[in-house]
């Protein structure tokens, strides 16, 4: 019953049989041998267009390199309140970026554009106190559990677009949201407007395996630098490069992802019919917030259920209460369904 | 005839075995599962002393939050003027540290103890204007290959002593320089004054395994906090814990140390007969450096051998000279006796 | 009618003969003339305590350098959602401390300290995701023209030292509101659990007279070497000086201050009086925020009146609406009576 | 007898003038006055071009932000190995510019063109490891007292251009060098291809006056924002306008800066002539190197005498030996005849 994150999933056999082969080969370093140099090609199939890529060790150098690459002095970078690289990433995209995160609410971890809108037009463009609107960034599928649909995705890009800004979107759970919504990759992101992609593999079965896309070019030209500067640049980037092969050979990563969206369907299902437990609120990718009796969460713990307590939003429709808890759950490539009726099981006992 | 680097070699299957069994299981993530905890405690009894121990993506990282950890404002560090740290890491020391990495001259990639002294001497304690002296960081072996014996070791840490300076040891190719000694991790790091140490698992047969350990678990308290936001924090942390596990078992990584080393040997022993080579300089880890005809070269390169060559250090006792080119050497794990004799047959015939 | 800033205004003829006097000497710089050591002992009487001080070139260097001296890494500064170090300083804090500015509400331009509580509250100690609760910074008097009582200060200052955290003041208009509570330096301050000070001279009468006040000399030690590096430290510094002997000389800061604080009194007690005008908010120091007609800000801007429109907060008991527009008036120690009744008459004639 | 530094000198009353006449005016803050304009206008006539002109508070400051605007991640800049930028600024350079400060050797103070170009090759343009070459900076006058003739400007600009790179000009005594030559600021900068010239007025005769000149207002574009990112920008901007407008007025500044050599001639001519000190190495601007014997130099300083120690280069012709002393004297604007003469009757009574 492991729910605390997708992360605590190991790596799928077909990625790991790939890193085997890989393992007994000689090959060079730093990203430019033949196998990263097919994988870069390969991501421009995927994406249906020429793309520039960068493998980065982890989702939080993917998010705060691709905004480094968008930095400008005084920069502020736009994003919801509740976004991983405003909270959850220890000031790495500050860091890296030089930029300030303004946060920008919304429902459900999903920005109102409306907000968005009113947020950059605190930053006129001569208003050099201020700092200077720079960027927008956006999590697809959110940290909410939700899932922008395309239009939505649209009208934040309209927003950035016109406001002169480039979009970024943090992909850690791109299959999830991709899967969930059944489009393309290439519909998902730059022919809705996003200009660089956190690309996550990690989550989703890989051991490790992070990506940063570029569909403009242009903006890529430091990140060669910026990378190596950050402390990114594997010795052995095939290894990456490997794993990514398995990942996106035969649709592996839509797969995954489709298993992880289906327990987690199984379990909004269950305890959508619990009478002790309800959903926070929608979702519809790998993630469900739930509450439940503080009992039956110690109840659950104690028979082995890992999950965690989650802050509660303050703009929840029906609070929490004093005799409940806010919980999230999260299903990955490796949850079975026993796991998931198992712990549907023990809510119900309360 | 992979001579290029130790980072061309792929992994060792032992070290890919105990990651496939890892990849099954369900555990924490970032650092927090048993796993993370026993290899933590596996580095205490292979130092024979309590250690903090993180694990990081590179060595470029370990390096550069090493010495994040022992910053101060204005804080200058002193390194060999070839050290890696201040050639090839693309200043992800000075970036991460905001320190001034200061140059400090020395035969054969050794810092000389004299030389170092001095330098440190030109930043008197008061003096606001120059910065101030903060950190020595020397590399074990050196990046010509060769080794600092424990005396030469103690002589360093002594000078950084003395000015109340903490002491690094960028620790890449650690294993090699270990076992040319024939001495103890202990004996070579903390019992010789050394603070804090990158230590190194990529190059010996890992395929991502770098380490940053602190001797003084006083230093390392503003690490956890570094880590994170340098964005070195891995989710899947455990595969990192999983390759130290099997490296550091049974002596595997002294073993590839050794074989790494003989093949240096090896290959040492035929350019010293060789008619047409010569040794640049005396080293006796796993790294050679030759002056060849360029022709040779040509013709080695033309038959596949693969290797980089070196810009000429000022001070060579015998110059390259215009036919010839200094081109450098290095063996791994992973070299086989037949390529080294294969690649000394190419030599020979000139 | 010059109301648009207090920093619109020249400098005091006090200052300006003490800065003549110096002008004709020779003495050491950097800090370390006689002149510079006498003004640091001065400011200790000032206090009533050993404080170290520290002079640097603007407000936003004090605050930038005031918590660069209490940053951690993944650090996190919480002040209040319109304070200056957020919104008017283009990330200089972020900057130079490498913490995240994080916003906390409240009216008026004050903390409320629950909700500061509550804030950090989200940082428990051992959660490296989230980045670490480091600092509180405050200002006094407010961004809105209020000032906080001696009882407020202290519950600010409470929360903070339950955490754990260390108080900043910014100070830009600390004579302002130190002559309005009509208390001393010391009680506005350390007695109140402030641990540094952004000391400001040059809005009351200075053309350049800015310090950053340690009462907790620890935290001090850092920041010779934070100023230096961060190109603040005077070479001709004596000049700082000898604005501040001047300035604190017969207790004419103090004068300036009450001057400029009548004269707001004087536009608050018009302005309350007109037909067309209102208050927006309370204020109580030299700024004085309006509701006026949109003609009659026009017809005042025609006749030569200087000052800022405002963006309406967010929280307004009464809002603007759409004929009227919201204005900042901001008095000095140089606004002259007849100024502020001219301004009256303007808005009167509407 | 102050010899110490040229900043220990006062403010000149012309200057003084102009200020005392400032402070009795309102006027818009931040650099925004008629009178900030008025003297950038003023920048354009001295330089016979227009130029963008930005306003900071110390040489340090004018320094690392004019290496700020050429910056580029993994960056280096190329300085003499004395250079103010890399001795003298504790790492602020590097801190606000993100770059690395790369040594080049050359006798007294100046670069060695040739040795500039050999360094400069060392970073080819896609060598990430190495970071890249990315600007040069070059002081005029020099640490040591000399003065780069045109033609040698012009050598080391062909080298910088030749690498697609930026110059720089560390001006903090360019007034002095200016003169020395007996050229127009025109021809001692953009004329021999420098981009970006750190002007400094405070050591010749102003209190507090330095600034940017850009002659590529391309390369200024970030800079508004860089500086009060940097907490460079004044809010009362317009004293250091109105410093500059009297420095700059009647050609003031040249004759300060006449004056100031003239002094250091006449020091140079008695030096020369005495019997127990020597010239340490041909100097030409207001800065003078001698050897003089130890017991000399306390009898000096016994009575009152202010000069600096220095630190012997390492390539001094004639070494300074046991008994003698290195010290630097520095005259200015205020330095007068019969301090030189008491000093020099000082010198020969040894």
């Amino acid at each position: 019953m492991f729910f605390a994150s997708d992360n605590w999933a190991g790596a799928h056999h077909a990625i790991n049989e790939r890193l085997m082969k890989e393992s007994t080969r000689f090959a060079a370093a730093y990203g430019t041998s033949a196998l990263d140099q097919a994988i870069e090609q390969r991501f421009n199939e995927i994406f249906e267009r020429e793309v520039s890529v960068f493998f980065v060790a982890t989702g939080t150098a993917a998010n705060s390199l691709s905004l480094a690459s968008l930095a400008k002095p005084g920069g502020v970078t736009f994003c919801h309140t509740e976004a991983h690289v405003i909270e959850d990433e220890c000031g790495a995209p500050d860091f890296f970026s030089g930029m300030r995160m303004s946060p920008v609410d919304g429902r459900n971890g999903k920005m109102d554009p409306k907000i968005l809108s009113s947020r950059i037009a605190r930053y006129p463009q001569d208003a050099v106190h201020h700092g200077r609107a720079t960027a927008v960034t956006m999590t697809q599928a959110t940290e909410f559990g939700t899932v922008y649909s395309l239009a939505e995705i649209e009208e934040i890009s309209r927003v950035a677009k016109a406001n002169g800004l480039p979009l970024h979107m943090d992909g850690a759970r791109f299959a999830n949201a991709l899967v969930q919504i059944g489009t393309t990759p290439a519909e998902m992101t730059w022919k809705r407007g996003v200009d660089v992609l956190s690309f996550g593999g990690t989550k989703n079965g890989c051991w490790c395996a992070e990506a940063i896309v570029f569909f403009n070019p242009e903006m890529a030209k430091e990140l060669p630098f910026i990378r190596k500067r950050s402390a990114q640049l594997f010795s052995k980037s095939r290894f990456i490069a490997a794993q990514f092969e398995a990942y996106l050979q035969d649709d592996l990563w839509l797969d995954l992802a489709r298993h992880a969206n289906a327990m987690a369907d199984r379990l909004r299902a269950g305890l959508a019919a619990s009478n002790s437990a309800r959903l926070a609120w929608e979702t519809s990718a790998n993630e469900v917030f739930a509450v439940i009796p503080k009992d039956t969460a110690k109840a659950a713990e104690a028979k082995g259920a890992k999950f965690y307590d989650w802050l509660e939003p303050h703009d929840m429709a029906e609070p929490v209460g004093d005799d409940a808890v806010l919980i999230r759950l999260v299903t990955s490539f490796a949850t079975e369904a026993e796991d998931v009726d198992a712990f549907l099981d023990v809510i119900a006992a309360g």
